[in-house]
């Protein structure tokens, strides 16, 4: 069985987010999408609430679980027996640190592979820092998120 | 089932194109290796020859199949079931070209999905042209191209 | 009066060069196509079809022009009396070409500036070279190329 | 009528911005330069301080505005009745960020057109940031930054 | 005689930084590590821990000495006599910052000349951050950083 | 003693070229340019010429010695006993190939190292291709190739 892992912060979760989701889903058997819990990072939506988005936005894919994690990505690969790691790549700069990063997780960890997806054309420009400029001003952000969100994101705001 | 492609010219395999059929052959449950024949290009090695020297390569690998085709990517994916297109990713070079023909195909066959490997930190330098250039001088490709393939290299050289 | 000119190949003119002519036309008061006639460059299509292509597709575009030219750009900019120079970017590699191109240029002649407009996110892969790479195995290139010349690209490949 | 806006945070004004804003200043009619009131990025120099050196630097420049604001560009643009968005492009890694903006702008608003300069080449190396830093330990910054305020950025940092 | 500059943070120094010192100690009659004593960074080790770290792993390399300093780098070259910086490029990012940098410094102190080494293929994703990011929760770091100081790293994260 | 060899086309020599010659000229004890013998190229300017032109530009180089060569650069490397190869770096895309070819030769030949220079900012858009297109047209070559051999290009192209 092939299960996969798609990392990330999700602050908050975004169309470009959900499009790779969709499509990553039918390459593996499961897909598990792992929300970092970095505390460091000062996040505008908590763990949990970043959790609950994705749940919203996926609760129609049947093979895709969502669960926070702490500690390093390949950790967390071993301990959910994943042997994929997913990533979409959508700008130059992305590819280098993703890179770097898909090289030093398999030198700690050879069972796992990461594989790249190019993000859509139509949101190449869609970045959870976007999202959040763009609703803190009360502007339209639903060209840039799931439209199941799109008021628990204002509320954040408010 | 999934059905993956790696398409190339491959004119000729390097250790570089083994390394990612190696890792793209556990992530799908079979691997055809597409040898492009595009007269055009104008190949050192014929692509009968091409094609041998790969199946002389993955001949361990069980669920390898080596096989060359005309035309556009898209069309021979159909032909063959396949519904993964498998690219190396080696720098950001690459990388842009890669982006925009995964973009278009998918923009041809919605059915396909196009993954990204990174090439390994061993052989980011390796490309079919160095292989050729260094055994045109009659130099040491052994750090290049797979060791049973080696003479058949120099031998065109010759 | 601003007068510009939108450079290029147009072998054959795409959706992606069809946007930025539309965008571009409104930043100046008169925009010239300038079709490079590079015989070293072997066009599939004549000089003469491509400005052809070009006037079909612009005919409803009231401030534009099509010519063809030879030689430097800055020269056919001076007799032109144009003060702008339009390029699309679509890509980092694009992008380091052109800013050479428009710095060499600028030094030749001072009165001329060029400027870039990212190409839309609906045509990031469209060039001429895929355009003719589909219609070639008689694929379907109607999102690549403007509806009114899709038969004529057809034709040329017959 | 033309009217442009050449945003950005100008903490402070460098030589490379002022080359942008002369060479702008040619494409329009009315040209805003529009400083960036966001408290969050701990500028250096206060907003009233930043509008007052970019006034001092285009005082020659007729058809040249000074103006801060806060929000989002694209609201910013409407209120002005701007229809052009000038953006300097000095480096590959500018280039990315600034096509996902410029993208991302123009879906918020179809009536704006972000349009790129490139950087002179006689100041590629110029950033605010670098400024800063060479004013904070008193070397020479006069290659760097407009005469008439080298003074004020060296009265700063003492 | 020819006296080179190697500069950074190394916070902590890492493999990569020491296949860098070793072969370009090979360049020059005299190298000088110079441990940028930058307080705003917070690193993790303290200025004195780094210089010590460093002195420990380049022992026994005879042209070799470890100094900090404060303040701009053109002015360390000026006080150490010295007529070469050293930088290593990992990847397309690190060179477009390096090369303004460059070129800032050239322009500042015409007498200095900084060469670029590339990062060997064996390390292209080492990086300081990723050490301690690793260190952090425990994991294997021998692959990352000099043996001699693998206890010191861990040591700091208890 | 420490010989470096600059490498190239030179087809013709440029004002870029030059600056890389002096600037590196002052790293080592002898500097060879090495001017690549590949028939396959086309070169305009036959290898004799090519010679010659640098041999005028350099003359007053006390440390500079020209030769023309043939086949890998390492074996050249390895007949002059040079330990230092000189590259030029102009742009990202110039990057990356050059990185790959510096690891190639590393992997080929451990005792030399190829250190890269950041063109100076006042020919970061020259090139041979770009002096022979203004060239052919009878455009003005005086701000891109070295005065004493201006002619020379230009009887070239008449």
């Amino acid at each position: 069985m092939r299960i996969g892992i798609y990392p990330g912060s999700f602050d908050p979760v975004t169309l470009g987010h959900y499009d790779i989701i969709v499509r990553s889903s039918h390459l593996v058997d499961k897909l598990i999408i792992g929300v970092l819990n970095n505390s460091a990072k000062n996040p505008v939506f908590s763990i949990e609430e970043r959790v609950e988005l994705i749940k919203k936005v996926t609760k129609d894919l049947e093979n895709v679980e969502v669960l926070s994690f702490e500690g390093l990505l390949v950790d967390f690969c071993k301990q959910m027996n994943a042997n994929v790691i997913i990533r979409g790549l959508r700008a130059v700069s992305d590819f280098e640190y993703e890179l770097q990063i898909a090289q030093a997780n398999h030198k700690l960890n050879r069972d796992v592979e990461t594989i790249f997806l190019a993000t859509s054309t139509h949101y190449p420009f869609v970045s959870s820092s976007v999202v959040k400029e763009i609703a803190r001003y009360g502007a339209d952000i639903s060209r840039f998120a799931p439209e199941c969100i799109v008021d628990d994101i204002y509320k954040k705001f408010k």
